[in-house]
Order: C-alpha cells, then sequence, then structure tokens
C-alpha cells in the first residue's frame, strides 16, 4: 500500500480523524464513483462542473468535446481540482448541531494535461467506458478516427491526493443520550432500476449480462 | 415562474437545448439535492468540498464549523460556485462515443455573505435540517447559543444560475441503430436502506416517520 504525501493543501485539519492519504483508500473511491465535480478558475471565478472519469493506475483521465469550454481551459495546463463524493448515509443525532454524513470523498489538486498520444487516448477512453459498465468498450461499435478527433482527453496525475471518510453513529453531546429522540443512521445507496431499453432497439437484442444486479459497489 | 437572466459565464453554450434557466427547474433540482459541491480559490489553486445546503426562497445556505478552513475563506466574500447534481441515468449507446448520463445540475456563482443575524441563522439551521428530513427540526434538542456561536452560516443568492438536465435514450449516429448492440438506459437513483439505529439509543423509541419510505424526490 502506498502512501499519498500529505501537504498544507490536502491535509484535513478538522476532524483530522477522517482524513487518508493511502492510495488503496483513495483508489476505491474513485474506483466507485463515476461523476466527479471538476473545479478550475476562468478570470478569478471559479467553476465546479460535473462530469465523468476513470482512473488507470496513478491518474484520473477526464474527457469532452474538443469544443468544450471547459476541457479547452484544463487543456491549457491550468490548476486543479477533482472531487469524487460517495454518499453513505444520513447521520441524525439528538440535536441539529450533531447532524452529519456519512460519506467517502477523494479530493485531487493538480493540472491538467492533454494526452495526445493515440494508444494512451484509446486507453483512457476505453477505460471510461468500461468504468461505467465493465466490458462495455468490447461490446460497442469500433471508434472511428473522426470520433478520436473530436474527443479531448486530459490526465491529472494522483500527486497531492486526500479521501475523506465518515462512517459509524451520530456522535452526541454526553448529557444528549437519555432524551427520548431517535437517532442513528439512514443508509443511502445509489442504486440501478431495471435497464430501459432504447425505442429504436431492434428486437431480439437482450440485455447484456453487466447490466443486470448493477452495482458500483467495489472489493 | 420567473426566469434567471442567463449571462456569458452560466449560458450553456454547448448542447443549449440542456440550458435551463427558470426558478422552477433551478428550485425543483435544489430542493431534492442535499449535497452540493462548493468551489473556491486560494492563492489561484480552485479547492471543490462537498457540503450540505439548503434552499430557502431565492438563496441558498451553506453552513459549518466557524473554525473551517472553507467557511472562513468563503465569508470573506470571495467568488464562489456552488453545484448540485443529480444522476438519473447512464445512458448506454452503439458506440462509445455516444455514452453519456442522465443527469440534473445547477450551477451558482456568486459570493457567499456570513449570516450575523440570530434570527435569519436560526431559519437557515432550521432548514438544513428539514431539507435533510423534514419537521426534524422540532424533534430534537433545541439548539444552543453555544452551538449558534460555533456554526457558520453563509447565504449565497441565486442571481446567476443555470441548470443543465439530459433526459431520454441515446442519440447514435443514424448508421448506427441496426447494429446488433443493446442501447438504453441504465437508470439510477440515490435509495434510502432500513434506518439503522444508534447503538446507544435507549429502547422504546420508535424509527420516525420521516424516515420510511424515505426518497427526495420532489413535486
Amino acid at each position: 500500500m502506498s502512501e499519498y504525501t500529505p501537504t498544507p493543501r490536502t491535509q484535513v485539519r478538522r476532524l483530522p480523524d477522517r482524513g487518508h492519504y493511502d492510495s488503496e483508500t483513495v483508489h476505491r473511491i474513485l474506483d466507485e464513483g463515476f461523476l466527479c465535480h471538476v473545479g478550475f478558475v476562468v478570470d478569478g471565478q471559479p467553476f465546479v462542473i460535473p462530469t465523468g472519469y476513470a482512473r488507470v493506475d496513478d491518474c484520473v483521465y477526464l474527457h469532452g468535446s474538443a469544443a468544450s469550454r471547459m476541457l479547452r481551459t484544463l487543456a491549457g495546463g491550468v490548476q486543479v481540482c477533482v472531487t469524487v463524493t460517495l454518499v453513505d448515509g444520513l447521520v441524525l443525532a439528538r440535536s441539529a448541531f450533531h447532524h452529519s454524513m456519512n460519506y467517502r470523498s477523494v479530493v485531487i489538486l493538480g493540472r491538467a494535461h492533454a494526452v495526445e498520444d493515440r494508444a494512451e487516448k484509446l486507453l483512457a477512453l476505453s477505460a471510461f467506458t468500461n468504468h461505467v459498465v465493465p466490458g462495455r468498450w468490447d461490446a460497442v461499435r469500433e471508434v472511428r478516427d473522426s470520433e478520436l478527433k473530436a474527443t479531448s482527453v486530459l490526465k491529472i496525475l494522483l500527486r497531492e491526493v486526500s479521501a475523506k471518510v465518515r462512517v459509524g453513529p451520530p456522535k452526541d453531546e454526553a448529557e444528549d443520550y437519555e432524551l427520548p429522540i431517535w437517532a442513528g443512521v439512514l443508509p443511502l445507496k445509489l442504486t440501478a432500476g431495471a435497464p430501459v431499453a432504447d425505442p429504436k432497439l431492434p428486437e431480439g437484442i437482450g440485455v447484456p449480462e453487466s447490466l443486470k444486479n448493477y452495482s458500483r459497489a467495489r472489493g
């Protein structure tokens, strides 16, 4: 298990017990999630935009239309923050003050760089596709050169990274525990419903195995 | 139904059909979500931090420990971006290129201001609590002055706001529709499990009605 070295910018200062810097914790959160929030700055104004991502080894890839304002901004090597948050539950305490959430989050600071190498671009695109649905890359029509050209891929190395995790029941004031107020956790989970076929799908094409009992939970 | 005026910073330029600027769409997304990602800048580095929020009329409130670095930074009136994203499904197309997500998101640009007025602070705190679990504020132990003092509340007016919404099946290349590849949507939803009582809960305190069949869906 390798460690990311906390920096003054990634060290969890309040409630330091919640901070984690080992690659196992960080990778597991990144692999269970699939939506990140990307922060970047334009003319002093921060923007936070939701987008897909995939982790490969010790980096995350983002992608989007080559025409996208965000992708073009990020490709310029500006400072970026990529945050992934998994919500695990609502924590209901006896006082409003101690209400909380159970969650796991990863914050990545760094700079994005455009991936130009064709092989690495293909690797990243297959990672995006398989990250969302395992095995999907081999199940779909082969990518075209024009599509590859129209897609920007960005890479951010996992260097300045921290995870934050809260688990368990509420922590109440000692004297509040005897109050007749229900307290505990309401677990929350992103769950999949039954697959909805495209109305234009020809008859006789069955739902792939990978979509049955779909779950994001990872090892 | 009122409208937020799109600005060059909030106008959805790519796929403009996905952009919405009416308060009904924006409020509905904000009321269904409960976790936002807040973007702010420190020494040129953007940070994106997940946190709870609540909407009251035409503003959103954030809160946290008065000791929190984020809260102290934001209270200085710096530029901020608050983004709320609801994931509705994975969109599986016949080509990797046309894979997408169904989602609803709101991006709010502005500046945060610290709420010092006691009555407004209490209003915001009750809104946070009831936003997560309806009626919870009246069910918990009354807030103390020391807790009020230890909590910072920030307010951001809904002025420069846009929503982005994708719904429906994949949009594939015309010639791909006849391929023998399953395509459609895998619906995703944040769902609640059975409430888990605090191990320290005295016997005989039942689960509140508000936690049974808990759902974030609004309107």
